[in-house]
C-alpha cells in the first residue's frame, strides 16, 4: 500500500478518501480531511466555475486552520487535496486554468456514458497532466469489471491509464450504476482481471458502504489500496449541507431498507443530464413513494418546488427533499469534526488489521 | 469467535458454511463440508419428503468416505451436519420425526413473509428444540436491521430467539429480500443494533457475496462469527446441479454486471408461493431479456419449458435454464471438491487476518 505514499506524502495508512460530493464537499472539507492524513476531495461537479473559489478556501485553510499541519507534497506547488468532476458536465478547457494555477494533488473524473470514456476521460487525463507536468494524478471512478478494463487495457495505447481507479459498489450514496455489485465481490473481482490483464499494481480504492473501521479493514482484506467515504462525511460540521439533510442522516437507520437507487430524485430536481446507466442511491421520501404508486413527473417536480419553501422541515419523513445517502447511513449517528471521523475510523481500521 | 466451537466442536476457525442451496445441497456435500470442519447444510427447502433420505446419506458419508474424520459433537446422537428449510412451504409436522432421528446439528429457517415470522420460526424453533432435547440449534436468515430485531428482541419473551442468525446481503445468489443492504453496511449495523438491544453476543453469520478467503477477513472484520458461501460451492464436484448449470457458473464474470434480481426466474419455472418481498438473484439469460421487453410471464413460462429439452445447452448465453448465483460469481473458476474449497478458503482467510 506504501506506493500511494509516494505520489501523497503526506497521507497516513491506511488511506482515507473523502468523496466529492457535489455542493457538500468544500475546499474547507477537503483541507481538513487531508490534514487529518487522508485525502480530501472537492466536489466540482459540473460547475467548474467554482473551482477558484474551492482551491483558494483549501489553500487558505492550509494556511491558516491547518498551519502547524505538516503536509509533504510530491513538489512545493502541489496543493495536497483532490477535486471531483462529473464529466457529463464538466467542461475541460474552462477547469485547466484553476487546474494549472492550483495544482491540486488529484483530479477524480466520474459520470460520463459508457461510449464515451475513452473520449473523454482520456481527454481530461491528457491534458490535466500537461498543464501540472503530471504532479496532478488522475482518479477515475468506475462501477463494475468491465470499466476498469475499459479504464485499463483499452486507454493503454493512448498513454491514458488513469492512476488511480475509485471501484464504487451498489451499497454507496449518491449517483453510481443503476446495476452492479457490492465491494464485497467487486473489489476483489476487479483486483484478480486486472492483474490477470497486466495491471496488477494499479491502486483501487474502494468506495460503497465503508462507514466505519470495519469497512475499512475489510476493504483492505478485499485488495483495496485505500477507502473513500461519503455518507460519514454528511454528519460532519465541515460539510456543506442543510441542517434539515443532516438530520435525515442521522435519522435513518436499516440502510438497505430505508434507501433505494432511484433516478427520481434527480427527474423531481430537474437533473436530466445523467447518462442512461445511472440512478441515485438516496433515503426513500415523499417523491419516492409518489413516483412508486405512479405519479407522473411533473406533478412530483411541483411537489418538490414547493417543498423548498419548507427549509429544514422538507426532509424527513414526509418529506421531498433529496437526502442521498449509502446503505451505510444506519452506522451514521453524531456529528463529528472531518479531523475527529478520519483519525478515528483509520485508528479503529488499525485495531482490526495491520495496514502497513 | 470460538464460542461456535462450543455448539459445533467438530469446526475450524474461521466458520465456513455451505448455504442450504435447494436441490443443489445434498447429504453428500453437507457432509464433505462438516468433515472439512466447516458446517454443510443440506438444502431440503419445502421438500421435507426428502429429510430422511438426504441425512442418511450424510451419515453413510461420514461412515465411509469421511470414516476417519473425527467428527466431535456436542453429544454422541447429534449428526454433524445442517438442514434448511424454505419455511413458506415446509411442513413442520412433517419434518419433525426425521428431525428427532437424525438430530442434525442445525437446522436453518428462512423464507416466509415478515408478518409470520414470530408464529413459523417460532414454532419450529420451539419444537425443534423439543424433539431434540436442544441438541439441534436453530438458525435464522434475515436481510435487515429490523428483522434482526423482530427475531431477536420480539422473540424474546417466547423464549424462541434462534441460536444464531444469518446475513444476507442483496449480493447472494437466490433467493432474498428484494429491497436490502450489502454485508458492508449490513453486518456492522446489525451487530451495533443488537448489541444496544441486548443482544451482543448471538452468533452472526455473512452471506452474501462471500467466494474466497478475501470476502470471509472482511466479513470478519466486518464483525461476523462465520460466513457462508453459495455460489462457491456450485463449483464443486460434490454439488447435484446439472453440468450446464455449473458451466454457466464457470463462464460469468463481472458479476455485478452479468447477475440480476428478479422474480422472473421463479415465475417461469412456476415458484409463485415466495412472498411478496423476496426474489433471487441469477445470471441474466433470455427469460430475464424477454422479460424486460415486455414478455408475458405465459409466453415466457412456454419457451422455458420448451428449453427443457435442450438439457444442458439450456443453460448460457442466449439460454432460458435458470442460473441462480451471486455476484461472486466470477470469482469462481474452477471446480473443486467441498473439502478444498472450505480448506482452502480458511486459508486464505487465515493469511488476511488472525482469527481466533
Amino acid at each position: 500500500m506504501s506506493f500511494l505514499k509516494k505520489d501523497y506524502p503526506w497521507i497516513q495508512l491506511p488511506l482515507i478518501t473523502c468523496a466529492p460530493m457535489l455542493f457538500a464537499a468544500t475546499g474547507e472539507l477537503a483541507a481538513a480531511v487531508s490534514a487529518a492524513g487522508g485525502i480530501g476531495f472537492i466536489g466540482i461537479g459540473f460547475k467548474e466555475e467554482d473551482l477558484e473559489t474551492q482551491l483558494s478556501q483549501a489553500t487558505r485553510h492550509f494556511q491558516t486552520t491547518h498551519k502547524d499541519v505538516k503536509m509533504a507534497t510530491t513538489s512545493p506547488e502541489v496543493l495536497p487535496v483532490g477535486v471531483g468532476f462529473l464529466n457529463w458536465g464538466a467542461n475541460l478547457d474552462a477547469a485547466l486554468p484553476a487546474i494549472k494555477k492550483h495544482v491540486p494533488a488529484a483530479v477524480w473524473l466520474f459520470g460520463v456514458a459508457k461510449e464515451t470514456m475513452i473520449s473523454v476521460y482520456g481527454s481530461w487525463i491528457t491534458r490535466v497532466r500537461e498543464v501540472t507536468g503530471g504532479c496532478t494524478k488522475v482518479w477515475v471512478q468506475v462501477g463494475s469489471v468491465a470499466d476498469a478494463l475499459h479504464m485499463t487495457v483499452d486507454m493503454k495505447d493512448s498513454n491514458s491509464v488513469p492512476d488511480v481507479l475509485v471501484l464504487q459498489g451498489v451499497d454507496a450514496g449518491g449517483h453510481g450504476l443503476k446495476h452492479g455489485a457490492g465491494i464485497i465481490t467487486l473489489m476483489p473481482e476487479v483486483r484478480d482481471t486486472l492483474a490477470s490483464k497486466g495491471f496488477p499494481d494499479i491502486p483501487l480504492i474502494a468506495a460503497g458502504g465503508i462507514s466505519d473501521g470495519r469497512g475499512v479493514a475489510a476493504s483492505l482484506c478485499l485488495g483495496a489500496d485505500g477507502i473513500c467515504m461519503g455518507t460519514r462525511f454528511l454528519a460532519c460540521s465541515q460539510t456543506a449541507i442543510t441542517q434539515g439533510y443532516r438530520n435525515e442522516i442521522l435519522r435513518a437507520s436499516d440502510g438497505g431498507r430505508s434507501t433505494v437507487r432511484s433516478t427520481v430524485y434527480d427527474r423531481v430536481r430537474g437533473y436530466v443530464e445523467w447518462p442512461e446507466e445511472y440512478d441515485g442511491r438516496g433515503v426513500t421520501n415523499q417523491s419516492y413513494f409518489d413516483e412508486q404508486k405512479g405519479m407522473e413527473d411533473e406533478e412530483n417536480r411541483k411537489l418538490y418546488e414547493a417543498e423548498k419553501q419548507k427549509g429544514d422541515a422538507g426532509w424527513g419523513v414526509g418529506g421531498r427533499m433529496t437526502t442521498y445517502a449509502g446503505t451505510g447511513v444506519g452506522l451514521v449517528k453524531t456529528v463529528e469534526s472531518a479531523e475527529e471521523i478520519v483519525r478515528k475510523t483509520r485508528e479503529e481500521a488499525k485495531k482490526i488489521i495491520k495496514c502497513d
